[in-house]
């Protein structure tokens, strides 16, 4: 079943949210029955949604985790459940120059049931949009600079070259292996940290100077920020199990072309370990 | 009827070229009348589709207002009829820097027929992809670096400042009088001289560089395309009659925030005469 | 300015519930006037978006008129001001079988405010997925089977007639004039009364074919759909001025084409009246 | 690179066909290296693309087998690539009662190069958008009216029963081996065989009796679409070897819910054949 829509009740730290929630659910079916009972997966949604509003649930992956429960409960037939869920979620952010705003971020959550596990196995991820900046073109064109204006180089903290810059689009999914909390929150500030700069909504015109020099002090390829947020997490996490999975994904709406540069990697913290 | 797809057979100067076409069909209904045949704007589209394919159609906007007469016959209750076709369309493009490659664009086409009227009412447009580098950011970096560089301001042709600059998304649709033709392709041509620049599939590294300094040297509001792209517009049909309506759209997919930005102005030629 | 997201506190009777509002915000600019000061479109949402924190506002169309005034005041130099907000929204629906869920709707509000006038056009609208049988494909059947069984036609009250059945999306929007109040539940409850039939997210097998039924003893075209729809609401709303403006949509995603059928009308309360 | 624009024109039986084809290409990247050089992609597309004006490519699969090795020879640091292509794409359908029409579909390649290996692996496949009935409905509401009437049951061949029926979308796509020709015509024929019923733009008045009546003698679940597409597919290919890959997915737009029902297979052509 896909695309079903709930508004569900998240406990977050000093307060509680509701996420508009879209939430895809799964069984397996054995080979002999003709199909499954998906008035069922709408009941197990429901019972976790309607206990929402009484008592929040603790996060998305709590919430899919115990869906995931439900179904392999409902479906005897079932081996296995899966559900994922994803959500519009804000953080209220203060820019550099001191102007609060709440930011839109999305939410991705998974759990996948096997009957006969004691553990569900639980993703946590997010969905960042921030900037990047090219690395490629601002040297192109600095050194096109440098052969009219040698002067520059003697600057002492350089001066900043155009490059291209645009709108880019970060994903991080992670296993959560149980006794090791990750926080969605802290998902998106290691994103936010390994883009060239984050957005604001909010900019008053010296912010917007600042942040357009702060996004090219810190130039990056879609594979930089692959690279340097897996790095991150790494060092955040120092304690997660080698076999513990984790895919990033970042892609630039590329503002000097009307296709889109991508990088991705799947790997666990065992590899991240032994580069 | 909407989201009808065909693929249609149209000319072009010295070729012909298949575009996959998706079309909205309307006809008004007397008070007195349940429903509308709706098999007849099947009938009428696969006529002209068909047809195409021995005798290529002229241009979008022919196909639409075929379909839109066919319909006011086949549907003898109704007494207008409306008919919309959009399609990606490719330009071969050079870049200034010598490489060609095919780009794509946008096409769209309406046609409002009236019983009893001999003319039918025809509007062409195109949607481009561009990109706009902001003004406002440019220039408040430029009097942060004047105050630590002032040799800046006495360099000959200045120094290209950073900003943020970005995906650009810019449409216009106009009527098209009968006897006034109106060509697609010089409206994408018209389109991407309002832009800070063209954006190109193939660019090498040099070309990346020399891109991003055009962009650069000529920044714009998403105010200022809509506002030059009507100004060409005037230019390009001095004899377009003063009833002639336009609609400009330009949206800048905006590289410092989540979200857009956004100038519409709808207007005749006469009002853009009269300023 | 378009897509800016955002959590908004509305009060609902008995409750306050969460919205994540997507804004789109306009202002007009003076010919003399390159661009227009973004960042305040920014501060009139945020302000009215976290005092609905403390004091959740009203409805989406007091959101909207209080962005649209505060619109006006910051930029001194706009006659105009145009704001849009859609939201997903859910109702605790009962079906007539007795189960109760959250089914989800979308809201729609609109407010346009002019410089020197005390009131600001306000409307409001809702989205609402359904479901619609096909009278015409039934009667064909139907015609066909009495041929073959001709003792159909004596059964009391008809045997269910097959007939391709699909999901339907229909859409109103109307002016909200001073002191005439409309509710957005109100309205959602108008168009689920409208289709053949309101959908449901949880229906055990004996509901799933008592709606099918109900579908079928209720065929809609679209055209029938939007008829009844603007008679419903005028009688839902008799004492609505002449010139109050409304607009329906109602699509069908057909179960037996590719395509969907569409029909719509814009009219006005007074119009209504008089047919 | 994901979303790069090109028409390619591929030869079909007796005839060449411009496909509007969607790209997204991917080579993997050494530890040492900073970034991918994305010009050498679009030269790598570009190459074949306006090959094809000259000389159609065979197939979509074609194409991206030549884009995936070409990428290999580029990127020399790489040792993997993989290109993906969609298309709509049209062919000429029959319905039952004799009229012709251009159904609309689409196309899906993939390639996969790894350096040092002879074969590309390439998949291949289509979605289509047909029509299922719910075979669980009609199950609850012949017994509901067979208490009423049970003279229904002694009719010689039954009487079509009422359910919901709606727009479904399944798609196949499968490895072809070396030496293994799957051509996508014939996928989409499966696919057409499979769900209750295929769609079509035309339809008479008569004709949708028809079809209605064809689908309510033929209910499927989205599961018994999965299943009897696969064991069509078997049987049309005996030949392919065991280790062949395949994945099918079907999605129905339920006309009595607002979610989605969903099932999906993937497996090989050994599994299929040992069950």
């Amino acid at each position: 079943m896909t695309g079903v829509l709930k508004p569900v009740q998240v406990r977050r730290p000093n307060r509680a949210v509701t996420l508009t929630t879209s939430l895809d659910v799964f069984v397996d079916l054995p080979p002999d029955q003709k199909g499954s009972h998906l008035s069922r997966n709408l009941e197990a949604i429901n019972e976790v949604v309607d206990g929402s509003v009484r008592e929040p649930v603790g996060s998305l992956e709590e919430l899919v985790e115990t869906i995931a429960r439900s179904l392999l409960k409902r479906h005897d037939y079932a081996t296995t459940s899966e559900v994922w869920a994803t959500a519009d979620y804000f953080l209220e952010r203060t820019s550099p120059w001191g102007r609060t705003s709440l930011e839109p971020y999305r939410l991705v959550a998974r759990a996948n049931a096997r009957r006969g596990e004691r553990d569900v196995e639980r993703s946590i991820g997010v969905e960042v949009v921030g900037m990047t900046a090219c690395p490629c073109a601002m040297e192109t064109v600095r050194d096109d600079l440098l052969k009219e204006h040698p002067e520059i180089a003697r600057w002492p903290d350089g001066i900043p070259i155009i490059t291209h810059n645009q709108r880019n689009r970060t994903t991080i999914i992670l296993q959560e292996p149980p006794n090791h909390d990750v926080e969605a929150d802290e998902l998106i500030d290691l994103v936010e940290e390994s883009l060239s700069a984050p957005t604001f909504g909010l900019l008053k015109r010296p912010d917007e100077g600042r942040l357009v020099e702060m996004a090219h002090r810190n130039p990056k390829f879609v594979e930089d920020v692959v690279r340097d947020l897996l790095e991150r997490l790494l060092k955040r996490y120092p304690k997660m199990p080698d076999g513990t999975w984790v895919r990033v994904k970042s892609e630039a709406e590329e503002s000097i072309h009307k296709h889109n540069a991508f990088a991705e990697r799947s790997t666990t913290f065992g590899e991240l370990r032994a580069m």
